[in-house]
């Protein structure tokens, strides 16, 4: 019946009385659905086995302490709960989240302010107001967040493309650009970079790279933006600390979030950084939503004060950990030769490069037909020249699929490479 | 020791290691802070009565019902409200906002879509980057809600005002304005209105006039960006449908909240329209939030499944009418001749016009030296031309603040007119 009613609705979009895209902005024609989502759309409510998805897994999220939490969060917190919040966040939240840079990343908050945002994403989406002209070079890893493209795009700046390899990004590559662009007078405004359990390369940026990092903004005077969000997520190896808890200088705006170890359904993230730069992006937010949720940033609170956060991370770990371990198992069990992916040692994904010739978004219906699905790479690159990768999700699927799924995908890139 | 904590991370400002500036874009460059927030920083934490506020008053918060729902919302709902949503929102929520729209105004939702948005200012900035290019020219109610002019001021249209009396917007001299517009080969592109118990001026506007401004919709070809957050904050009179009620052409974007209704802290809010545009709109809150909380949308999705709404409302009048009542005796017997002031029969706030030559801005200081605060008129122009009115919320204060804070009011501006 709901359903009925909800395609109802959808349906919708038949009946035309006026000429629409007449109103539009210049800015607003140009925007075109997620090619992604749109294609997730063909597998979504079927046997289809999805490794597509970049969804934490629900079996991860701290039900019993939020039921715990939240009649507290009513009961004594309630009125400032339920109210409007300043734009910047509440405050007993930053002051959490400052602790916690601090403890755990050894982040020196003395020249740190933090605002809290709805979701990372609209952290990306004020950066990208805050700094970006158009025309501004803008540094992305090739392949890197493609909601991040999406976010900075609507800004028009010139997107500069820097590989991955095992060790993330290749800043020795940025280097050579950095110079080359000097030499024409061209200047680098920010770089962009999730250089832990990286979306969608699933590969770690080393910290001799991410020091390096910060000596060549100094030097080419240029403002790093840090994506953490997988940061806690880590199954095995040792821990590299955020770039950020380097910076000497203020360059770093450092980006948080309590999607992937509390509930993305909270939409309560922040950014850490320079305070005049926290400053003009509090302004920018306060014409596009007054301020986050607040109810969710008064839970997000609790759960820090609680130290529920540093119970609840292990759990989050140990369900996860095993999930990997049974795609990378499977991946060596029945992918043929030619076939390459990165072993992370965290996050929530995998990336394969099949052969070259191989166009994976063109693999897609044949993958789904055969039973399985996965996220064709080209998205993932600012330029969308690379059409040999795709993105695979362990974190949501059962581990029995992750295992069949593997299979069915091995039978799909055999039949192609035979091709 | 929290508030000590707080204060360090806001003095933080003072130390510069960059040309902060050097980095931000033109755009940002000329993102001012709100005067008004900075103005009302002045009268926190004092004894100054402020009627210069705009919040729901927390005793109207349902936190009895809010008690009731949330262990049912993580129980029954938690995997789906603490997981990423659709950027067009949960679909319940959705189906039972086209519901109540249907019920209680009368709107055809055969011809209109839902889309959830993070608060209705999230709306607006969604409308402003969707539909305004430079240059196109926006007609705004003088005076209009100050952050719909920060939110659509942003996408650099021309403004256009039309100013108000006791109906609402003088749609006659829209109608003038139109024709003159026309004759120069010029086009509006949107109309904002706030038709019922105005924000700032109190005012509602007529049937007739609503009916007219749809009329006027068709001839001139513009769209109509209806904003409704205090149409069930009527304490007298006679209720008058939404100008969506009327909408055969779909012109018109409805903006609906429970900001006011419910609680503002959840930040959930809609738009209803023409399924057309309602999916621009969609695409574009892809890049900048995903989606809207979760589990804000599941609360309030409960909340109108219950019946909650229905038994809510009326608790929420009864608070507010006698704060009304109070405010209007109190400015009857305590202001001085010359001094005008509108009658809600609704919302949340009278709008007061001083005699001409007295600067309510310059007269904000003695004011609060006299412990009385009220929003200077100012800014709720776009021109900012007005210079002798103010606005005076009715919500937030005890009823013998509210007295005694007209009662300094009313000698603030004796004074100013013997000046």
């Amino acid at each position: 019946m709901e359903e009925k009613l909800a395609k109802k609705m959808e349906e919708k979009l038949e009946a035309p009385t006026l000429n629409y895209e007449a109103y539009f902005s210049e800015k607003a024609l140009g925007m075109k659905a997620s090619e992604i989502r749109e294609l997730l759309k063909l597998v979504e409510s079927s046997d289809i086995i999805s490794l597509a998805g970049g969804l934490p897994n629900p079996e991860t999220f701290p039900y019993d302490v939020l039921e715990e939490i939240l009649p507290r969060v009513i009961a004594e917190h309630g009125a400032q709960a339920l109210q409007y919040g300043t734009t910047k966040g509440y405050t007993p939240l930053r002051l959490e989240i400052a602790e916690l840079l601090r403890r755990r990343y050894g982040i020196p908050i003395s020249k740190v302010d933090i605002m809290i945002t709805s979701g990372s994403q609209q952290g990306l989406d004020l950066i990208g107001r805050v700094f970006i002209n158009p025309g501004d070079i803008v540094v992305v890893e090739a392949p890197t967040y493609l909601a991040a493209l999406q976010s900075f795009g609507y800004y028009d700046p010139k997107f500069v493309q820097i590989p991955l390899d095992d060790e993330g990004m290749r800043v020795d590559l940025l280097e050579e650009k950095l110079r080359a662009l000097k030499a024409e007078g061209k200047k680098v405004k920010l770089v962009y970079t999730i250089p832990t359990f990286q979306n969608p390369g699933g590969v770690t940026m080393s910290k001799e790279r991410r020091k390096r990092l910060l000596e060549l903004a100094s030097e080419y005077d240029f403002i790093i933006i840090e994506d953490g969000p997988y940061n806690e997520l880590r199954y095995r190896g040792e821990e590299i600390p955020p770039i950020k808890r380097w910076d000497a200088e203020g360059r770093v705006l450092y980006l948080g979030t309590f999607s992937k170890i509390l509930a993305p359904g909270l939409r309560v993230a922040w950014v850490a950084g320079e305070p005049h730069f926290i400053r003009k992006l509090e302004i920018a937010k306060q014409g596009i939503d007054l301020c986050t949720n607040v109810l969710g940033q008064v839970i997000a609170a609790e759960f820090l004060k609680g130290g529920h956060l540093e119970r609840h991370i292990p759990r989050i770990r140990a369900f996860y950990k095993p999930k990997l371990e049974t795609m990378l198992e499977a991946l060596d069990k029945y992918m043929p030769e030619g076939v390459r992916w990165t072993k992370p040692e965290g996050g929530m994904f995998v990336w394969m490069t099949l052969p070259e010739g191989i166009d994976t978004k063109a693999m897609f219906e044949k993958a789904v037909s055969k039973g399985v699905a996965y996220v064709p790479g080209e998205a993932f690159f600012a330029d969308r020249s690379v059409k040999n990768t795709l993105r695979l999700n362990f974190t949501y699927v059962e581990d029995e699929k992750i295992v069949e799924g593997i299979r069915r995908l091995a039978e799909v890139i055999k039949e192609e490479m035979k091709a």
